[in-house]
């Protein structure tokens, strides 16, 4: 079985260590965090409830057991404010993933996943740093804004979210890409299904669909102060992917152009993301890739190395 | 939680059931067989497991919980022998649906599950027989059929199964049809996937996994005699969609034509699978669409009523 | 399939729902606060996950839907500071669950289960002000201090929880009661398995564990602030009982005494919990037990009605 | 994750087979067996329901991934025929398993689960074979007895069978013993728990339930010709406790006394059976336990080393 660690005992981090657990992805599950009493409280708390779960050791707080981590799962830092944007957290949160990343340094895990934002700079940043390393690193990248699209287009269409196959590529963040020309429903393109079901989808609904898959991080936030569920289950789900070595093909942010790593479908195993798929773009679509990497390269820039 | 009554102890009854007990999907399951020792037997077999199972109460042999069942399967009837095609089991198989149906007749189930061949034919005579009853009837058809076809793509295409979207339709047997156009790896067609992922699918060797999903059930015959893991399991995912009231969409037999029931993807829930969507097709597939339900509506002739 | 609301949104109500979700055991999952945003916020976020989770309709805040809920779950109302006992939380939860039992009213729930604390006194509450309505009442009680019993005697013992058949009752609170005579590891008592596996447990061993269950809450409120995961996997499973009509002995707070509500081990089934069972205690046991139900008293002398 | 072979693709072996992988507990099942197209035709059965699995890759017919295994389940042989008792099947599933031990002989499991009757004397075969080599052997034995008890007492006595700890210990077969002083309902004695309830269980209808026990696997060869789910989804069980490393204490055939392999309660994991405990036996039960070796000691004078 696999030992997972997870960086960060904040609301993420606990967030995806639920969902692992009951799951019964891990056989070792160690939760570590700068507050050394929060990671310890955390994972006592677990750890009450083992009868109630999947065999799993859960500790808290051991810098030791991470480093003998099969997958470490980076959720600590700071997560945007009230007006701020994803790229705002960077500075602190880079910061926070360089002494991470110097803790891990010795004996690195197999594959690192990380989720603290913003993830595609964080991912690129890791990614350069390792290169030569036997580590495998991608980011969660827009494989929640993914889900997010999947379930607001099953409900607007009155199917099952597991029909519907869309994609969000490029930057997890204001910049990402919607490229519905290669979504479906069943076997159906969204214009197709919308004739056959006697639902038409309008381009101006499609739109405020994106907006609002644009707007939901945002949106929880404003309702609640920050997003956990979603994104717990998400990173648990591409957990699974490593774990049982599916080559389960989701959007996930690995480097997709020199020195830049954003979101593109790629295969989830053992060996983390392979290599990533372009679909097919629209003229429209692919401009809007460009601005997107341009973005993230600009972020990049702030990553010493 | 939902009552299911399988109807018919032998392989595949005892198949379908193995799998909706570990999955928990009934809280209540009845077998039912013209044996009545056997359907006994097989109850009391699973019976002295359930401290392993999710709590369902198990029992053979009583016709009247099959009436008060809120899922009715039909398994019962003869399988194709070597040489025998699927419609070849229509006059035995048709009179054990008759016997079948005369004694739910006074107390239907909400849902009734075809199983047994040929899936199309009977279908389309429960179908006709209850036209005005409060029942909803449709047939497993090619749902094993595009599973099938979806595990064969992967491999061949070293993909997840759960990224392959490809659907067959028609009757499940010799005639069915595969609109490969349709199908998807993740946001890619076959041709687009081939092509980014440096595998190519060559033609002829779409048309040999095309064969080999219509040669699937012949195969497995051949080896062992029955096939039965597979529709067992194929039979419970299109039961868990109907305890669930998914909305998912399945290609399921069901009324596509004026008294001919074949495969046409469907949402399944609570009430069955609702109205069948068509997918686009090529002209030779249309045409072989047509030939599939003129197949079928010969068959049907052999319907009494 | 069934109805669950979550009455109180806070970081218990939230961890009540995780597993909720994740374990498929609710069609229809209702969050309500007095906050309206935190409770649709939360809503929100476990709805972005929904391709991600068994098929259940998740929403905050609408009263109406928890009026047709078959199981109610109250967590609402503070939880216990520093220097607090779980009994000095009464006055305050005591009004809310007036509140939340005036707007339920018109259109009781089938089971009602009370998490919040003190949860002796609320289920006794709940349990008057209903007496005479088709609704019933528990509170989970010592089920989790069950557990938390369990898995400490388990690593103690170096066994799988899933042998440790122990039990705390009377009070949740300081004056609970752990009857270790009848503890089981397998087919041994304490004293036998510790001879057999020549790990015995000595008397200040067993007091010390004893100690540390009473402690657990105390210690993880001190580490990070609140219990939630322990508790909300625990109720998790209370829910799974019932919506099963599994008929499982658990320990959990019903009537035990002439108005007085506490733990004993109960059959945990479709009408909540049924008949509880007093274990046989030593002169040590009993005196507690009766001192327990001697605090439950006096507390419930608050209630007004 | 774990490669787990089967060895006999027989209706036991299938029988054990599905559940596993709906399980998930296996990232590759091997079947193999003397008819190699019955192995290839199971396999490939399962095979076409993958997209409906946990991941698993599932083969027939290699004798090579065979010896890769982590965990090999010996199901091979005859089973009892009517008239017959376990025993009578010894001379030839003795030389079945000589056949498969040489060819596993060179590349050995971690460890050997023994499924094929007689139980106890196939395992007690493999344990003096391999006594010097790095595999862990054991047996089934009374795990399903156990099982097949702790159900029809539950059903008896209106509970729950997960609070039944109730034990079958010795051969697993005409001479097993059943120890119901030390079996708990819940923290309750059965007798106890007979006063509680008010459904006090009489000495003959506890006798009447054991020889219900005793007589199952008869009782549905009967019926059905063979016993399989039941021994299908305990072998599964057992698995899940090595695949986990669970420690969980269950009663399987193992070393009790010298060259003589019986069934008593043993933790479960990632080395197979750990050692085994006594429970406390009354007068009656030690004889019948002694009894009880005495049979095995006899028959396993049939082996050869």
């Amino acid at each position: 079985m696999t030992s997972v660690a997870i960086l960060g005992a904040g609301a993420v981090g606990v967030a995806c260590a639920g969902p692992l657990l009951q799951l019964g992805l891990a056989s070792r599950l160690t939760l570590y965090d700068r507050d050394r009493d929060k990671a310890r409280g955390e994972a006592l708390d677990f750890h009450h409830a083992a009868p109630l779960l999947p065999e799993c050791t859960v500790a808290g707080d051991s810098m030791d057991s991470i480093r003998a981590a099969d997958i470490a799962v980076l959720t600590a830092g700071v997560h945007t404010q009230p007006g701020q944007t994803r790229l705002d957290t960077l500075d602190h949160n880079l910061a926070v993933a360089v002494d991470v990343a110097d803790a891990l340094e010795e004996a690195l895990p197999r594959v690192v996943i990380v989720v603290s934002s913003p993830v595609d700079v964080l991912a690129e940043y890791l990614t350069r740093r390792w290169e030569s390393r036997p580590v495998h690193v991608f980011g969660t990248g827009t494989s929640l804004d993914s889900w997010r699209l999947r379930e607001l287009l099953a409900v607007e269409l009155g199917v099952h979210p597991g029909n519907v196959h869309a994609w969000v590529i490029g930057e997890h963040g204001d910049s990402a890409v919607f490229p519905f020309e290669s979504a479906r429903v069943g076997p159906f393109s969204l214009a197709e299904f919308g004739r056959l079901s006697g639902r038409p989808l309008a381009a101006e609904r499609l739109a405020e669909i994106e907006q609002r898959v644009r707007r939901a991080a945002y949106e929880v936030r404003a309702l609640k102060g920050s997003t956990t569920h979603a994104i717990g289950l998400a990173t648990a789900e591409l957990i699974r992917h490593v774990v049982r070595d599916a080559g389960r093909l989701e959007p996930v942010s690995v480097r997709v152009r020199d020195r830049v790593c954003a979101s593109l479908p790629a295969p989830i195993g053992a060996d983390g993301a392979g290599a990533p798929l372009m679909p097919g773009l629209g003229d429209r679509e692919r401009r809007a890739w460009e601005e997107s990497l341009a973005v993230l390269r600009e972020a990049n820039q702030r990553i010493a190395i």
